[in-house]
Formats: C-alpha cells, structure tokens, sequence
C-alpha cells in the first residue's frame, strides 16, 4: 500500500524525519510517500498558524487523492484531520488521535506530554470525546531546537513528567509533537508505563483501515462534496468540492 | 466605533445581506465596515469548505488588524473564531456563539434550528462547553434558495421545529444560518420563547466587548503569535505572525 | 433605560458601591436604580443566607417590576437569579453569570478568584452548564474588611492567585465577590490576562438584552406565573405571582 | 427518633397527607411530627414560588432545631435542602433526593413521572449529579385536583410513563410530587420495575441517617453559620445564623 | 431480618471482622449471617483478583438465595454488585456504594481514602454516575497489615487525607476497604467532616431496602435470568441462571 | 504472530465461528488459535452470565500465557478485557471495544446495533469513556436462532437500524453481538455509512499491538500480580497472580 505522510509544515526538513520514522515503523510493503505543503507556517505553535496549516494541507491532499491507499497527518495537532476525511477516498489518520486510541487498548488512562500548548491539546483530546481517558497533560520546559541539541537533558525532564503522570495513574503516556519523536525508544526502558510515539501508532492505524477495506460514507457530514464552488481554490482542490469524477 | 463584518464566504450577497442585518442591529455610533475575503468556498456547507475559509477570513482579518474596533464573523459556522482572537489585537465575536451566549442569559436550556449539517453545529456547541444548555438541534428540510424563494413555507417549517424544541424544554432558540437571517421577526409572534438571531446577538456583543477595554492576553494561547515564520502566506497575515508592530 | 441595581444584601454601604461601579461602567443614557432588600442577611456568605436573601430579592424586585427595563443582581452569587427571570416582564442579568460568559468570548477557559465559599461558587458555575470552560476557583485568604484596609496586601494575594490560574491555563479571571469591585482596574496591568468585573460585564450584558426587545417566555419554567396563590406573601410579590395586569 | 416532616408549602392538606404516609412508612419508634410553614405559597409550581418556599422553609425548621432527631422535607424539589443541611443540627433528607438514592441501589438508571415541570425536576437531578443515572423525565398531562378526583385515569398515564421508562432502559420509576403519593401502591403490580415514593424512601433515609450518628460539618460550606447578621429575620433562624448555643 | 454480609474474599478473619462491625452497625432484629466464597483470592487488590472473587461470590449467594432478607457485599470492591442484584430474590448492597450514597446525603461533594489502588476506585464511582459528587481520592501509603500493627501511626496518615479532601471541598470522607473498618471512630473526633465507614452505612441501606419492600425487576437488564444453561457451574448457580422455581 | 481468539461461552460452534471470522480478516502470517473455556455460560446474555464467564475467561488465558502473541476477546461483551490486560504478558483486546475505536477513526459519532441487551452496551461504552461518540444503540428485535434461520429478515431490521443510527448523525455503525458476524458484508453495500464487525477490527488492533512491541506496565493497576494467593484457582491463573516466573 501507498501511504501518504502528510506534513502540514513548510519545513521539509520535519517531513524528511517524519518520513524515516514511518518507514522504520511500517510493516513490509506499506510505501511511504512523504509530502510538504506548498504554502503554510515552518512550524506550527500556534492556533492561527494551525489555521493556515489546514487550508495548506487539504491542498496538498487534494494533489495526492486517488494515488494513495492512506494518509498519515503528521503533525502532532492533527491538523483538518476532519475535513481531510470528508474529501479523501482513503482512510486519513492523525497521529495523535492514533497513539491516544493505542493507549485506550492498554486499559486505563492515558497522559500526554508536549513542549507546545498545553490548551490546544486539552482541546483537541475533548473534540476527540477522550477527556475521561486523559489523566493530565504536562508541557515540559524545552523547546524543538533544544531536544535535538541536548536529548540527554530533555529527555531527563520527559521522563519526569511521564512519571508524574503514571503516579497520578496513568498506564500510558502519549509523546505529542515532533521533536518527540524517538524519545520513547531513547525512554521506554527507565519508564515504568507504555511510551507511545504518534508517527509509530499512526501508520500501523493507517495500515490497519486499509486492511479493513471499509466504504466511505454517502450521508452525512463526512460525505464526499459535491458541486461545492469557489474562488482561488487550488485546482485539485476544487476539483474534490464539486466531486469531479 | 468600527465594527468589522467578515463574511467568511466569497458570496459578496450575503457580505452585504449581513452587513445591512448588523446595521440594523448596530447602537447609534456603531460604523458597520463589511468585507469579503478574497478567495475560498462560495458558501460553507461543508467541513473542508469550514477549513479553506477558515485561512481565507484570517487573510481578510489581517488587512484589517489595527483599523478596526472589533470583528464580527458573520458566518454560521464561527469559523475560525479561535484563531482570529488570537491575532487580531481587538475583540472578535462569533455570531453563532453570541446567539447561545444570550441564550444562556435568559435562563435555562436552549435549542438550534438549522438548514445545514446537524453534526458541525452540534461539535460547534460542545466545543462551547455548552452541550448541557443545549436541548437539542433541528435540521429543517429546506435550502437557502428555498427561503428566499417561499419564505411563508419556510417560515412553517422553522416555527414548528421551534415549538418542537420550546415542548422539549427550550426557554430560547437560535436560528443558525445566514439564510435564516429575518426569520427570527418574521415568526417571533407566533414562537412560545425567544428567537435568536446570530447577527443581531454579535453585533451587540461587539459592542460590549469594546465598551470594556479589556486587555490582550500576554500569556497563554490566545497570546499575539511572535516570531511565526512561513511560506506563501499574504503580506498582512505574515505581519501578524512575525508580530511586527 | 432603567437598570435596577439589586442588592440581595441589606447593608447599604454595599449597594451604594454598586451603584457606583455600575455607574462607571454604563453606556450613556443607562440610568442606575440602587436599591436594597427590607430583610434578609447583611452579608451573603453562606448557604442558608442565600436562601434567605432569595425570597427578599424576590420582594424587592417585586416593587419595581414594570418600572425598570432591566434588572442587574449586585450579587456575586447571582442570587435567585431564576426566579427573578420567571417573574419580572424584562432582562435579568447576574454578575458573576455575566463575567463567565464574558469570559467564554474572549476565547478558552478561565478561572474564578474569590474571598469567600470555594464549593458554592463552583456549583454556581456548574448549574450554569460552564464546568468544562473552568479551569479552577482560588479562594484568596482575605476578608472583605481586610480589602478595604489594606488594598495593596490583598491585592497581591488576588493577582498571584490570578496568574497562577493563567499558568493552569485560563485566559481570563473573573473577579467574584463584591470585595473585589475595582481590584481588575487595580491589578490588571500586572496580570497576563484580562481579569472581569461582574459590575461592568452585568450591566453592559443587560444593556444588551434591552437592546435586543427580546419577548418573554410564553411557555415552560420561566413562563410568568398565573394565578398562584400563598401566605404572607408582599402585596407586589402578590400579585405577581397571580399574574395581575 | 422525633422526625419532622416538613411540607413547604402552607397548605396544611398537603401537611397532613405527607404526615400519613411518612407514619404509614417509618419503622416503630420514629414519631412523625408534620409542620407547615407561616408563609409562602399554597402549593410550589413554579420557580418563584420555590424561591419563596426556601425561606419560608428555614423559617419553620429554625423553630424546630434542637427538638427533632431528623428532617424531612415534604416536597417534591427538595425545596432549601442545601441550606436546611447547614442550618439544623440534625441530618435532612430531601423526598426526591431519597427516592432518587434508593433507585441507585437497585442498581442502573431510574426514569421519573411527574404532573409538573420536567425543567425544574431535570436540573435537581443534574445538582445532584445523578444525570448519568436518568433515562428521561416525563411529565404526565394531568394535574393534583385530577389525581385525586379521577384515579384511576391519571394512574393509567402515570403507568404508561412508567413503562416507556422501563422499556428506555430504566431499572425503577421515582415518582415525584405530593399528588403522586400512593400511586406507587396502586400501580405496583402492573409495572415492571420499582416505583418509589419520596415519603416512604425519605423517612426510611432520615432514620439511617441518625443510626449513624454522624457529626456535623466542623469546617467547608456545611459547617453552622456563625456571627452572621440580618434584618428581618425571625428570631429563630436569626439565633441559627448568629450561631446561638 | 436475615442479612447476608458476604466477603469476597477466602480469608476467614476477614468474614468475622466485617460480621463483628455488621452487628454493631445492625439495628436490633437484624440477624448477621457471615459468609465467606469456596475459592477465590485471599485478599482483593488488582483487577484479576476482583474478576475471580466475582463469580465466587455470585456462587456462594446462590446457595444463600431465597433464605436471606438482603445481602450486603463485605468488600470494597462492590465485586459483582450488579450480577448479584440480577440473580439474588433480595435487596444487595455495596459497602462503598452504600458509603457514597450517604454521602451524597450529606450534601455537597466527598472524598475516598484507601490503601489500595486508586484508579479502581475511580473507577468504580464513575461506574455508579457520581464522578462529579467527588472531590478526588487518596491513596494513603500504608498496608493492611501496618494498619493492624501499628493504627497510630496509620491513622495519623489516614486523618491527614481526610483533612486534605476536606481542605479541597469534601463536605464527607468515605474510607474504603476492610482494613480501614473502624477508623472512623478512632478519627471522627479530630476531622472537621464525617467520616463514613462501608460496614455501618451498607447495613442500614440493606435494612432501609427491606423495609420498603420493592418489587424484583421483571423486564431489563436485573429481570431474573430465565432458560440460561452452562458448564462447570455449581448447582445452586445453576438453579438460579435456569430461573428454576 | 500467534492470536489467541478467546470465547467466554462454552459453545464450540460459535469458537469456530470467530476463529473462522478471524481467519478471513486476519494479515498473512498471522495463526488463529481459537480456544474455548472449560466452564461458565452456554452463551452470554445476561449481567450474571457474564461474571462467570469473566473468571472462566481468566482461567483459559492463563493456560496459554506466553504462548501467545496477542489475545483477541470474541466476545461482544469484551467480558474480563482490564483484567486479562493486568495478567496476560502479551496484548488484549476486546472484539466490541476494537470496532469502537475503529469507528472513531473515521471521524464523527458511530452508533451500535445489537440483539440483545441495550443497558450492557451502554455500560460498556460509558466505561471506555466514549459516551460522548455514541450517538444511540438500537437493540433489534431478533434472536440469534433467528439470525441464522433467517438472515434476510433479520437482516432488514439491522439494515433498517443502521440507517436510523446514520439518520441521527452515525458516521459509522458497530455491529455487537457473535450473530451479527458476516451481517456488515451482507448489508454494506445497501447502507450509507460504514459496518463494523468487530471480530476484523479486532483482529487487525491486535496486531497493530503486536507490530509496536509496547512494554507491559510495570506500575499502576496493570502491572501484573506479585505474591497473590487464594483457593481453588486452577494452577495455570494462580501461577499468573503469584507472578511465578
């Protein structure tokens, strides 16, 4: 299978890792095919540039409809993550959402620890319905450059903070963003519960729907567009909103 | 004052349907400055339409930041709404969210009547915190075209999902959807509790949120975005991010 | 427009403080109506004081019903806010209802700062429906005379409380307990985010509701009572309850 | 065990109806003594008078603290209940909210019929925080004059909202209000699950309450009003509230 | 009446201390018949152990059913609480059910201390709706065994969480699990909130269930089981799934 | 990999069935082994029948520890899934939970469909803490003889549910229950949103887990038992809860 790995950053360096992570955890013959947004924010910390971010990604989707099997958001804000399953034909999958269901089979509640704000995932873990399963979140003091440039140290402060967490009761914890990635390797040992890294669990989801060979949906909100017009929308997406075959 | 009317379509018609409704709900001294973005969805009715918009009204917004007093979006969906208050160094009302916002004032639960999507306005509401004050949503069989066109048929159909809603325990009701803009006059008469209407609501909370002066956060994530760098993204939107003052 | 300021204490001193903030903060041609109950406690801080002060509310607003166009409750508890609605034939507002729903359009969570009873706050906060937009209640250790003797001590102790609940993540603070009028003024500059007075939001929110010609309840709980008979009821609660014409 | 039986309405009917049953169900040894209040309405209905009923409530039980081992509020809403809790040196138990304890221990969720408004009854429970464990609430189209003139007609609606409870998934049927009482007997036989009548649930829980000898609240929102002031109060309550000994 | 005070536990002393607290809890003409399962886990602690313990106890109430008036659960656990209900022709208790529920009648929120593991307690309670009744849980550092050898030193640290909860809003602390009977009385006098022990409230439930003489569900999810067959099943639990007469 | 396909019943035929199910969805290289308890109900269908079946489901896994790669429950209920999680060295995984979180994938609220009892379901759903997702269970009315006798009947009342639940906002529905296996193929083609059977969602979560070699929890209510004793367990789960090694 073809599986999209969808940066929602313009930053080509982030979808050149995210690319490696997902080759490394995919089964034997998923092929990886890594993409970056025409336009958009280097790196989204915010709530306007996650904005931007969404309308950049769908565009960037829309490009790739009908060529691959799956798609994996990777970006830790499972950016359009809604919107990019009404207009896909494949399964779309965010990698967030992904680690956060993967803890739910552990049993239990989960924890999540990021560098970023801590609010923008409290409210993406409620839209998910998730918030009786959610312990806590903790944003740990460091930063992107910071974790590449010191792992020891930082990773000294996530190890803390997954264990505050599975002392508060945790049986997992959710390493969100992507400058977290490889830390549940690096950790997992010292850790007394599951690490779950989202790039990991969000293509073996991705997998895992295409193997079900489930219909997309005829009704309802999700329901492909149809005869949607407007102005300055790029051609493929255009094409998607009027339901071209 | 100057109050911003963003439509977040790019169906001048409804810009100026809106702008003449915030007129009409406006005090005297309240300027209502309309405005159209330049691309995306000539009318939201979908979930990626909601996400291409979403991008289109910050665009818009952003050549307004700074000359304006406050901003009312004048679509149904609020869209975008969190993202707007963070960049915009004035107060940035939702319409559909100041329609629920009254109703809560007017003492318990409320209902919502709609053409569109029942699902989109229902996580709108839970997004909120507000699904406890909502009774319930209904979705009236008929299209925009179709109320413009047989308004009184219409009209039968709204005030009887409003009765419906007032029988199941509503003491308000908002009417969600720029094609029921007028409704609220038309059938108020005949409806047992309160019809709310998004733009006569926002315009007014507009107005509040001026007359308060209160301050931009500095922390947190509605804090003014500093430093955010990008590609391909307008001139006016890209100040903003890089915070330029 | 009248707005009545209502007391539900029966110390004067009180009500001529709202009155003054309420006066501050009302758009021109908002004319404050003070008044002050007959009976009930002097100081509402616990539970069976409210219950007290509830029916005596009831009686006061009885004596101006019809000759007001609104009603503002000069009480951090929003005392009898409900019924008030049921009775009165124009907007009720409550103070602390109004700074929480101001505080839901400035976007996210916020928190509650108070001298007085954590637990009666927070059931306030949850018959209001607004649980998940709270992030937490601080009960500063202070006493309302303490705040008159020395405002700067106090002070320190509300603003520290007020940004340790922006670190928790609220986006704005509402200041609850008439002890606090004027501490956002006092303390804002220094905090982070915007801190709300119930004054200022309240009377601007029943500004609103005058300005939206809302009806009145025909049908359900807060319908005008008719033909309800007691006992040693006020004349003017009376006849409301009768629904006299 | 004394235990007062306190209706919150004034009419002393209902009084004595309450009475009745209570003795019909109290275990040997408990003395039923019943208690009207001075003032307030002849039967609550509505919000208001609800409001007035809670002073006038406090207002009875004040004259009664220290003589009775327990109280039980002979009303449907539970009327003051909180209050009534902080003032009396003995425990209080609520009609609705007993019944409502007892069907939790039968064992998953309870439905509840009533003559009056759904509103009303659907936010106690929701204070209670028992909405988890409510089916639904139906209102039976019937008034107390009709229960008590035409039995049988009304007990076939109360039955038949009984059963669509049961048949929604409700383990037991609360049956709330004074004009209820009885029919739990009349209509036992023919329904599938459990009616419980307030009276018989509340007397049974204001004895287990005082087997249990439990303290008072020594500190928190229940703790016993002290030193605190007012006007108009009658003597009684006003000694409660300055925390006379 | 004849109570059933069932362990779930296989070790004796258990059964005899929890029969001794039962009796002194009982009313008089309370008959305490002890019982302990034919296999099973020595002592409850994890979530394997409560599985196993579950279906013993439902075995040994079989060989009771028809002969006791009510059974009360001598676990903390509540094990089986809701199978137990369906199979048995009597009234069944929880103890931490029954401590809960008292609890709430005590108005306002409460808090649990235990030795054991939190998150099933947690658990539990939001199995029975009342998540929002709790404060939070503590799980204090000390073993059964330390609590029998040395209760001072226990206590101190069990009164320490009692106070915390308290300090947080709990208006009452229900210690849970056997190893905590009896230091509610050893503490009461030193917490500033009630302390409920499972034991003395879980026997009044069951005697407070009896003597309202509800019916047995005859449709739903408690009906009886009827006609339901199996392997390996001891005869007496066998009888009751037959639905033999 | 080696997949345990776990029954609770007793029933053989229906073993066959799921391990055939499983066969038909399962990856290359991944080997079914179907296993059937020595104890417990023919066929669950009731509160009590499913305790029994927990600890007989306990008992079969535990012969099989360590020589399985993962366990898949197949059964509805998901009976004993936390408890099978603390004990079991490999994954678990619960049929009806899988098909859950499946659902959530692809965006939006699911419904579920089953035969039999609608309050279990609920329970279970509640549990997982997805309420918030469900938008309603239908409980069809048919039997599993029925099902297999005639499939086209009962075919046409779960089709004619599905749509119902995809009516009322379903972007996906949950078929619960062993005699609904196959239903989702036959009914696919004719239902506007996905079917999901949970035997293949099942298979495939369960070798995602297998596919992220997640550490077992070494903390918490998961980790495995240490040093528990008791009678009459069978050797291979007493040797789990001694932690033997």
């Amino acid at each position: 299978m073809r599986l999209l790995v969808a940066n929602a950053n313009t930053t080509e360096a982030i979808t050149d890792a995210c690319a490696a992570a997902a080759r490394a955890a995919a089964a034997p013959g998923t092929e990886i095919i890594p993409a970056t947004p025409r336009f958009g924010p280097a790196v989204i910390t915010t709530r306007a540039e996650n904005v931007i971010a969404a309308h950049a990604l769908l565009d960037l989707l829309a490009e790739q409809a009908g060529q691959v099997d799956a798609v994996l958001l990777a970006v830790s804000h499972d950016t359009a993550l809604d919107a990019a399953r009404q207009i896909m034909p494949c399964p779309v999958v965010g990698m967030t959402e992904a680690a956060c269901l993967t803890a739910c089979m552990l049993g239990g509640r989960f924890g999540l620890v990021t560098f970023g704000s801590l609010e923008m995932y409290r409210e993406l873990i409620a839209r998910y319905g998730l918030a009786e399963r959610l312990v806590d979140i903790i944003a740990v003091n460091a930063s992107a450059p910071e974790a590449v440039a010191d792992p020891d140290s930082v990773g000294t402060k996530v190890l803390a903070a997954a264990k505050a967490l599975a002392a508060e009761g945790a049986n997992a914890v959710v390493l969100a963003g992507a400058a977290l990635a490889g830390f549940d390797n690096r950790l997992q040992a010292a850790c007394p519960v599951a690490l779950l890294d989202g790039m990991a669990c969000g293509v073996r989801m991705a997998e895992l729907l295409v193997s079900l060979r489930l219909p997309r949906a005829q009704a309802g909100s999700y329901a492909p567009p149809k005869g949607r017009m407007g102005l300055g929308i790029s051609p493929g997406l255009a094409a998607l909103l009027r339901g071209d075959t």
